[in-house]
């Protein structure tokens, strides 16, 4: 036994060879990242941390995302391998998509046909507003029709909804079909605001009356809120940016997993202690989008370096 | 730190060897995949996308499969592993089986006592209608009498349905046991639709009254219906390829997830709000078979990718 | 581009080296093992199958098991490991067990502070009825009471249950708290059987009266049965062999995920069909303990196959 | 065949070189460990097992932790992950921190903006109570200013509570939010014990009002209970250790678990069962504090090991 154990030992010790470990890699890709995107001065030992700013995580008080369309592919790639590895995709249906930098009218989105786990930046399809392919991509050029008409209808009218996210996660769909609708008093929901929370009837978006029933979407939106649940059906987040778009799907879903696990109650809406007291409401709001520009880059930031462990290879540019 | 953070960095160049990275590997089996399968003409840059299109996902239009039997098993071992990836399997129990091409009475299921995510090509039993062994497989040609039963019963009468699933993934199982049954108007479930999934009173398939019941449950599934719920049971899905019944099992399988998560709000049924509107319904259902018809091959053909990724193997010809 | 491909294209050649791929070795594992536990004559092209054995996965027609402590050590260790990989562990807590052939009073237990995902044949520890170590396993020999206590009760009158399973998944504890109690007419719960499901008021198994309870908990298996749950706390299932105390527990199991959401239906027990014909009832339980002789030793086979693929390492004799 | 068979058979012996397999490594550390830990006498062959002993695990009958600083930081960062890989975090929110041996003031939390996944010993930043930063950290010393003031509340009243862990898990919170409460009468929960389990009514704990909402936290938690639910958000678990910190939020998790799913019954908590005698209940939660001393170091060891293969490299002082 004494031999065995010795053996082991030996080879648990540190190799004497500079060849990083897979834990270097990743050790040096986190801080290289958090570093890079540092943005205000960041206290030091002997200063206090300034409290106002206490929410703010590492250089990420800004709500700046991508500046250049290829930037902006990468992130919105990587946003697909994350909802994925999260298991909110639905097969090869529902999009992402993005409003291309310095255009007015071009926005990127997923090839018809790849699932969410696939998609790479090269591979999104650019396409106008009129639906006309500006850039094929590298896969195939396939553009679902009901992706092109929710998300076209949306960037139309809403040019702060630079990104754009529609799943169907089961918990979601699930809430959106409640006749008590969404609860803003439960945690979580709190985040989202029961302002930033808009709901539609949805009806079909493509055949008769589809693009008359996304422009009823988008009416349904407003011209304030960037969460949309759709009945029967699922949900829309906007964001300024990819990470703020993501920020708002992942506190909307967490919403519903927990009101779906609340309302196990046999009282239902009755049963559930809800925050009540507006000022609290509107201080757990924090201001609207507030939370979000404070959160969304860091937030995100976290699932993309997930992804870069465990599904790389979204960054074929 | 310096050297340590240097020494990574070179670790992190792109290798100058022309060995393909594992995502080089996933790339081209993707991109090849998707590129083999293209039947329409693409829109290209400078093109608009044809919008009566726009459903269909790149190259998957039409709903033809496998031609060959060994085309198929491989298909079929597939969409054993896909099941069994997404946790619907059920140890060694269920069946997936399908009509060998250019036969009449022969058809492929798997050997009993293999876990679905061990079935490969070459492994599974060709039987006939009449329970003789034609081909023993590769592993061993031991048959299940209630898969023997049920699906043989159904390849016997509807020979549109040359794939047929059968699973009890607790979801379904649970909808299948609810006295309001499957509910239509709910998201994925109009996609179903309402005509498109019948229910049978389930009762034992082997033993005494074995065949005969069998008979009853290819009577409640007619002669149009693709899904049938079994109550206290599980569910069947059929279609004119694998690719076909998955996509079915898939939708019927979602539904379900949504019902039970959008029951728990208390006063059940009349809290849930469903679509009514019965253009809307018929339009979300596209015809019926159509729906299925665009997308089923390119949905399957993404859950294969993915198994060809995680676990590789059945193609064992 | 072409020569990227071109590149990959080789990179995918099958190797001319005559190493086995991780996928042969698969497939040699599997085949093998299939192979070795063939009893009885299996069909061959050209003959038809037994429909009386239709019922009987290959070569696993019996429910015979290891016949010697070293067999018994690996087969329980593997199952220790099986159910931490569903899920179904606790922490360190919850017991194994199995009689030691050959011995009227020995039994193995986990040695208490290893996780299930741990267990090994040589670490298992070796106790007898009277709470004295027979032999201290290789790891440590530290004894949980409540396990002693629980497994020993049991193990002293009900000598047919060479193997004891106790466990507090969820779902099996919420149905064992529930006043409904395990719904017998629902699937899987059917297979259980009304008959083999005794259900037993808890009290603590430590402690003053901790022994008096035990005995207690045996009276309510009674001779018969072999699941019993334990209000607000769990399950207990027993089998001639760790293959068909594994199979019962996942029966059970599978029985409470369904009743769980099944039940989600406002009206409860109204709420859900059920079936009520006796003789289908009788039919579907399959004389009781015969079904779980057909099929528990190719469960556990096919489960143990998954182990060896994803937590190698139990068999260290 | 033959020739293939032979081939792969080969490839299966032992290989003959010294090199330890990942299952001797895994093997050894844990041996190691529970070794290491041995604290009182084991019982050997041929002696009988310490019946008042046998709650106790190997080697781990006392509550004692880390002793300095940095055994306290490793301790804590696999805590975070441990955290993480039971999904039971909250992207960058929530919070673990740890008062510093040998001081008064001084406690660790995360760098805000890396995942639980990411957190490294050396990343943790030290503060004081007055929120100043002691030592930056290796990575970024953001703070969040929430996770200041719950917890720095907490660490200025609780001396007992060296660790205090938050997090928001969606079954934690939806039993948070529900009228009934926690159900102190079922599994998993009579552990906890009723006295061991305190709600508050949450508010805001940032803005306006924030500091003194914490205060009014520390009062509702008390000077003796260890586990404070948090309305509408989620909970709060005290230890003398991380390790009892941990085990307390396991077992208040497992015991929402199960009873979001118990009451699936439509006639909710009049539906269930719950152990109401005062004595057993006493005895379940045996001696308040006591259980958790026993098992917290075996608990979190099992699961800090299973942290060692999953995702290592925590501990990098």
């Amino acid at each position: 036994m004494t031999e065995r154990i010795q053996r082991i030992k030996n080879h648990l010790l540190p190799p004497s060879t500079p060849t990083p470990t897979a834990d270097d890699v990743r050790w040096f890709l986190m801080t290289e990242r958090l570093q890079q995107c540092r943005l205000s001065p960041s206290p030091t030992a002997g200063t206090s941390f300034n409290k106002s700013d206490g929410m703010r995580p590492a250089g990420n008080g800004s709500n700046i995302g991508p500046q250049t369309e290829n930037e902006l592919r990468v992130d919105l790639a990587a946003a697909y391998r994350v909802v994925a590895h999260l298991g909110w995709d639905d097969g090869i249906q529902n999009h992402l998509t993005c409003k291309v930098p310095g255009t007015k009218n071009h926005f990127l989105i997923n090839s018809y046909g790849m699932g969410f786990d696939e998609i790479t930046a090269s591979s999104l399809v650019k396409i106008d507003i009129d639906g006309n392919v500006v850039d094929p991509g590298s896969v195939a050029p396939a553009v679902n029709l009901a992706g092109f008409n929710i998300h076209g209808a949306l960037h139309k009218v809403r040019h702060d909804a630079k990104c754009i996210m529609h799943t169907h996660e089961p918990h979601v769909a699930a809430m959106a079909s409640m006749k008590c609708g969404f609860l803003p008093g439960l945690s979580h929901a709190m985040i989202c605001g029961s302002e930033g929370v808009k709901i539609h009837k949805y009806a079909p978006t493509t055949g008769p009356g589809g693009e008359e029933e996304c422009k009823l979407l988008a009416t349904s939106l407003g011209d304030e809120a960037r969460t949309l649940l759709l009945e029967n059906h699922g949900v829309l987040t906007c964001g300024e940016t990819v990470a703020e778009a993501f920020t708002r799907l992942w506190y909307i879903t967490k919403a519903a997993e927990i009101q779906v696990r609340a309302l196990a109650t046999p009282d239902g809406v009755d049963a559930v202690k809800m925050m009540t007291n507006k000022m609290h409401l509107e201080q757990m709001n924090i201001g609207g989008n507030a939370f979000f520009s404070y959160v969304s880059n860091a937030e995100f930031a976290h699932h993309r370096r997930i992804i870069d462990r465990v599904n790389p290879g979204y960054n074929d540019l």
